[in-house]
């Protein structure tokens, strides 16, 4: 609550319940008040069959989770022996010895149990309260469980103690299925999956968008009628994957530059990059994917003007066009074809390809007839490692919004679908990217 | 509470409600369940003066934020006419039409406010109601506030939006102190300050690790006893510093990149960079701080050993001593040095700088002697933009750990470090930096 950690707690419970066929309702993050954490607790076991808590189980005045629950349970701490002798042994055993705060950590609510905690002094603890006892209705309970916060006393003690303890119904493990989009802007996608997205339907049908890449997710119910739901969900799927092609990217879990460097590796192919207002993240991105030695061609960060000249690009066309234009764009791709097929070097082996990027991504420089945003992507290839005259070019024009940040990576990103689809063997049956703009009349001035 | 994503969001708002003086009591994360949200609405509205949403404001039917606010106001939804036009002119200029789903996002609970949104199509919402209306005492009101998912929507609209329609009482606002180092391990941080971490001391102060920077926080009482407060904060983080110089950054909000832009603009400097396994991360670094174009002078990405050559390294050198070696490294900074000085545009202006990486990021390409993480980097500088013979060269010798992506990104931001040292007059006085080991014995096999 003071904003200074990340909750890695949380998300690691919830998708191993998720997992489990649990479903997570809530998830709360409270300060070390334990007038508050016991009124959660409180509503929370009124309201749920099950709630875990992690954290709040140290020796420290500030750790207030084990009296939260004896408040919840209407029943005074007193200390469990065992686990007090527990604690005393694993002081022993590392040279020290039992203080008065550590002694705290061996109390437990009467009536609920210790578990056992094989990396840390702190134990869990778990009670089963009557919901109606916390102002819930009568004849369900609720299972307590209180974890330690650091993740690796909290993991295995999930694994080892809870998991037994939980009664999860095998048929409601859900049946999750994946699709990946690029290029298509949300909304559009909502509009052509049309009814799936309807709250309510069985399975359930969400998009989530990071990075570009739009991911529809498919759940099926966390109470399915057994291997229908399978089914009910493959279903969805192929539906979606109907109604969003051509930017289907895939259903796994891959990104979309580690597609991009399998489709390389498949066909033999490298691509090199030349980078103007993108400064090398367009490099970087591909580079990061284990495995990218084998199809990276190397690249040239041509910021400036004479950075571009220096590669090859026509002074006369430079002059003529400026330098966000898409015969730079187009000059530069083929620049850096050759200039990557002179340095390959197994000459001759695999098609190569060429990325370029040239634009304005602000937030100055931008002019009227180029405003910030503005950004032209040529992709150049040659069936071999040769260059011209068998070589081909292509630009296409974008306007990307958001800041200098988010043009660069839309931009980065952008190129990387091109060359994607065009491997795929789109080519020019792929609709419009999200920003494309038609091509503009050719530029006679800067 | 799928366990798919980690809540940035809500680290973030509680950060800067904690530095405008307001405690944050309570978080909680729930899933698209309109009902349960509303529910929750309640909840807060009726126990809290201030409650924020994030997300949920989209165009699909699996948003239901909206929905909920018109269920706590009592009031149905209707179409924004001004945020419609925004919305319509928004898409417009990208070159699109408005939808059906789109127009969902110009809808407000009747009663509510809009708050504009310059870096998205779904604006905010704001809604004050009587907290007696939502099951609370009579007498305050609670203020909601529902904010758009993306992070760079929802903080500056939490900025402009948000923050001039809180009341925080100035006293309690908090004195906070920040300092920031690089190249210093968390650990070694903290036992150079020693009793300053103590628990419970006042005021408080804490280390948080971020991109290889570490920040120092200090955090006076949330009620501090007027001016002493701000005192003592001042005298903590004075303490901080002596104990952590020469590694001490600075004390504002800057980044390591936008702290190396503003010390290579002081001294009218440029930098070209080389890059091998970082593949334009050091590039990108840079290139992201707006304003780069003035200091950064180009780059180039050697990945393999012909682009090495065709940069310029001497084939005898790099067969003799390896890709991976303070010779190459070397030979790659005044390679590039002198390639960027050939395409300076306005020679003689300024000195001139080259960081060069060269190593094994992994995970595959390691051997004995050079495992994978083993990385130098060498930095080349002439006092004006002319290479040699008036121009140095320095390598170092670092061992990453971690994964490929951990390893690029030590790496770049190493370089990034021994520049700004260098250019703050460090030199040769600084103490090793993290994972930087002793130089090995000169190489002779590759």
């Amino acid at each position: 609550v003071l904003g200074e950690a990340l909750d890695t707690n949380g998300r690691w419970l919830a998708a191993r319940l998720h997992a489990l066929g649990i479903r997570t309702v809530e998830h709360v993050t409270l300060g070390d008040d334990a007038r508050h954490t016991a009124a959660t607790l409180r509503r929370l076991a009124g309201a749920f069959p099950l709630v875990i808590t992690s954290g709040g189980l140290g020796p420290t005045p500030d750790d207030v989770t084990r009296a939260a629950l004896a408040e919840l349970a209407g029943q005074p701490l007193e200390a469990d022996p065992d686990q007090l002798a527990r604690i005393a042994a694993r002081l022993h055993s590392q040279g020290r010895t039992l203080t008065d705060p550590q002694r705290l950590q061996a109390l437990r609510p009467r009536g609920a149990t210790c578990l056992d905690n094989d990396l840390g002094t702190a134990p869990g603890l778990h009670l089963r309260v009557p919901a109606a006892h916390a102002g819930g209705p009568p004849g369900p309970w609720s299972d307590v469980f209180c974890l330690p916060g650091p993740p690796r006393e909290l993991e295995p003690m999930f694994e080892d103690r809870v998991v037994p303890r939980l009664r999860p119904d095998p048929a409601g493990v859900p049946a999750v299925r994946l699709l990946h989009t690029v290029g298509l802007a949300e909304s559009e996608a909502a509009a052509r999956l049309g009814d799936l997205l309807e709250r309510g339907r069985e399975p359930e049908v969400g998009i989530t968008a990071s990075g570009m890449v739009l991911t529809i997710r498919v759940r099926g119910a966390s109470r399915p009628g057994g291997p229908g739901a399978v089914q009910a969900a493959d279903h969805a799927i192929e539906r979606a994957r109907a109604a969003l092609a051509p930017y289907v990217l895939g259903t796994g879990p891959e990104t979309l530059e580690s597609m991009l460097l399998d489709e390389l590796v498949r066909g033999r192919a490298r691509v090199a990059v030349v980078e103007s207002c993108t400064g090398g993240l367009l490099g970087s991105l591909l580079c990061r994917v284990p495995g990218s030695s084998a199809v990276f061609a190397g690249g040239w960060i041509t910021y400036a003007d004479a950075h571009k000249l220096a590669l090859g690009v026509p002074a006369g066309l430079l002059a003529r066009h400026g330098a966000v234009s898409p015969e730079t764009a187009r000059a530069l791709a083929l620049a850096g074809l050759e200039a990557a097929a002179r340095a390959q070097e197994a000459p001759g082996v695999g098609p190569l390809h060429c990325l370029a990027i040239t634009g304005v991504a602000g937030p100055g420089g931008g002019t009227p007839g180029k405003p910030v945003g503005t950004v032209r992507i040529a992709h150049a290839w040659a069936a071999a490692a040769t260059a011209a005259p068998s070589s081909h070019v292509t630009a296409r024009h974008f306007h990307f919004p958001g800041t200098r940040a988010d043009v660069q990576e839309r931009a980065a990103r952008s190129a990387l679908a091109m060359l994607l689809f065009h491997l795929r063997g789109h080519g020019p049956g792929l609709p419009p990217l999200l920003w494309e703009r038609p091509a503009p009349p050719a530029s006679l001035t800067p």
